[in-house]
């Protein structure tokens, strides 16, 4: 392990969270809260630490990826650990457990609380809880790429291992270029619907917490009521946005580079509108009576819809009250995720197309024994590679998940509420069904049902091996 | 496709079953019951059928994989139809639906039950579904390769079908032999059950049931109380059986060729047992305090254990009733299952271990990128075609699974009545969870669910891919 490039990138994310946490003590001047003077003490001692930190640059600037998957995992804890301090100075979060899974929750862009009461924070922290999903939508250390000098090819090793979806593709050779127009896409949009939603007449303040979670796809919203007080009109915003964000970035690209035909062509972005349509068509039906209008049940259903297909959390409705059917529904989806390349979570589209296509070249493989074909994804053959290493992801995803029900089951909550907690961490949704429901939380789950649920969160967003590598002694060792 | 080859095979499926159905006939007129005359008929139809379609013996004896994966799934489902009739003839199941899942459940050894009464079934039915459980364990293709004459090399084709587990080891060079040898062992251990049944005291009939649902790890009862009623003595024997009839049999041909030292060296063997321990252990001390005595804990937890890993589905005790940490202890058996090369179902031990130990290998090749290391299974090096076919066999199983709880969600139950009802019927177990739990039934799912259902016990049983094989349309071609 390359020590020296460790600390140098751990000092790094500490001067850009310290960087960050100016924005909530602006927030606090423009509200006058007092809780800004914990933010403000906060953002020097991140400063301080991250400047001495990184006074001394390594030498050799080489990452292996071994390194790079230690380096993103130890960041997000270092990141989360500095981030949940100023709940528990404000008194708001005294618990630094309960802390930790807040902001976890937060820049892991789940979106599940221990809060019962949401509108008893200040301002100030509800901007930093909300901006932590914004963050942690696009990533850390694809921001920090962008600033620091890391030897060529070793970039790709941490970019790898904080990006979600089964590839990275750099849009162009260079990764800080990719990583700097990522940004753009992101922030632009972002924008966007920050002013839509202003249009409609949202409270300016509402309006960007909102936006961030949406980008984010992260659920923390601002009112108890999640988004239901809002208006029809800027429900549909919200839905059509958190859609957008679970695209494939390489669609906004492909775009951009007028090559529309490419974009819509994209195989996971298809099935992604596909499965989105089919959702929304049975939980529509399958509720329209709970509702007084067909409008009213298509608005909830699309809206929960693109919520939890996107890993958002947000809810207008508590869908726990839905029938059984729309509920299986909204837990397949929990699974399926996002479009890889996208700030959303869960297993992704096309890692799911890719096992469909598995399934289907298993069956011709039997039929005809001799023939030698290749999946193919958008045309071109996917490397042998590639198909091993979403089959092992598969396959500790699933370890992980029956572990994880297993431990946070001796607190003896119901099956549902259990499953669906898990299902709702690891994939960084927000709310799972039953106790964890939307209109309920995390608080009644022990300490180390937390631990465990927090650990999900960050593996889940990390695609688990980065998290998993932590546990190896092997990483641990100097390099020779 | 082979037709011909396919007919013939067929015509003897149903000749072993119009002889087998002579059994319950012998019980009839044992118990003077006037239920025999219906199944008298049945098999002279059975018998007739089958020797007409086998009169014309086929040239071509040579079966390929995908005719040898069709040809046993079209024989579990002749076998199924035929078998199902005589409840609907006796008119003790009068609904042909819910007489196909009760004796689809007794062939694939699953145990789940439409009935709501099952000491009002005449003994002669009683019998021919216990027995149904004997039969399907060790499998009726694996029968027949001992009567028909099978090109060399094609025998392997059907009996990889029928057979449990990632891979078939013919103990012996002929397959034939192999089979022989299996029902040899099979019958010994069925009789020494019986036999020590008997000295406890307990009814013959019930012995002899009891016993074929043990070896055949089905749990089809003949009390309403499944094993309830039976002395603690009783319910030991019962639960010593049901996991031996858990271990796979190559243990035992090991055992017989005194290579004791082999036999317990085998990593399934030593990790099914470690599981049974843990298990035992986990859910004796959780469900202590609901019981009088420790012992009596011990006793049900231990036979609870016993009877889900090796997905037999007895019960002692409604474990529907344990709390949420035990409850989902069982969900987590129920799709470990038993190890391969036994009478139970499951995903099994070996898969589960070899899943696990990718896991171990993936963290290795990240951590030491250019080590070329081959997962190792009781000393010998993994075949690269091994592992593959057991992810493409993990993938199928979760997408089946998601499917089928998807379309029997439309009944409306809860959610965990609905995946541990799949979760019962796909890994053979039985009973399940909730509205499915051990003293309740399937009766109250739909038309559509039960076929789902059904197909789910027949897929678990034949480990998906000879029934999913029957779907693909080029399967039916005619060889040219």
């Amino acid at each position: 392990m390359n020590y020296a490039m460790i600390r140098y990138i751990l000092a790094w994310v500490l001067k850009v969270e310290g960087a960050i946490l100016s924005l909530p003590c602006i927030i606090a001047l423009m509200y006058q809260e007092k809780e800004g003077i914990s933010y403000l003490i906060w953002m020097v001692v991140c400063l301080a630490i991250g400047f001495l930190g990184s006074v001394k640059k390594p030498k050799n600037t080489e990452i292996y990826q071994k390194d790079g998957f230690a380096a993103v995992a130890m960041s997000w804890g270092v990141m989360s650990l500095f981030g949940a301090i100023p709940f528990v100075m404000t008194k708001e979060i005294p618990s630094l457990i309960d802390a930790l899974f807040e902001i976890v929750s937060g820049f892991t862009t789940t979106g599940a609380s221990i809060l019962t009461d949401v509108e008893a924070l200040s301002h100030t922290s509800l901007f930093w809880r909300s901006f932590s999903h914004w963050i942690g939508g696009m990533g850390v250390l694809v921001f920090i790429l962008m600033l620091i000098p890391v030897k060529n090819g070793s970039q790709m090793n941490l970019m790898r291992a904080e990006s979600p979806g089964p590839s990275v593709s750099k849009f162009v050779p260079r990764v800080r270029n990719t990583a700097i127009l990522l940004y753009k896409i992101y922030i632009v949009m972002t924008i966007v619907q920050i002013v839509l939603l202003l249009l409609t007449g949202m409270q300016w303040f509402d309006a960007m917490c909102i936006s961030f979670g949406s980008a984010g796809t992260g659920g923390f919203g601002v009112l108890n009521a999640s988004c239901a007080a809002y208006t029809p009109v800027q429900q549909w915003i919200i839905t059509v946005f958190m859609i957008l964000f679970g695209v494939n970035f390489t669609f906004y690209y492909l775009i951009l580079c007028k090559k529309a035909g490419a974009a819509f062509g994209m195989e996971e972005v298809r099935a992604y509108f596909v499965v989105i349509a089919v959702a929304i068509g049975i939980i529509t039906w399958n509720i329209g009576s709970m509702y007084s209008s067909f409008s009213e049940a298509f608005r909830n259903a699309s809206f929960q819809v693109g919520s939890i297909i996107t890993t958002t959390g947000f809810s207008t409705t508590d869908f726990n009250l839905w029938p059984e059917l729309s509920k299986y529904v909204l837990v397949l989806l929990m699974f399926i995720g996002a479009c890889a390349g996208s700030t959303g979570g869960g297993i992704k589209v096309s890692r799911m197309l890719l096992l469909v296509k598995t399934i289907r070249k298993e069956l011709q493989s039997i039929a005809h024994p001799r023939s030698i074909k290749k999946i193919k994804m958008d045309g071109h053959p996917v490397e042998h590679e590639v198909m091993r290493s979403i089959n092992v992801f598969f396959i500790t995803y699933m370890v992980i998940f029956a572990v994880s029900v297993l431990i946070i089951s001796f607190n003896e909550f119901s099956l549902e509420t259990n499953f669906t907690a898990v299902a709702a961490t690891l994939n960084n949704i927000g709310p799972g069904m039953d106790l964890v429901g939307p209109m309920s939380n995390y608080a009644a789950y022990g300490v180390v049902s937390k631990a465990v649920l927090i650990f999900d969160m960050i593996a889940g967003r990390l695609e688990l091996f980065p998290v998993l590598i932590l546990f190896c002694p092997s990483t641990w060792k100097k390099r020779g």
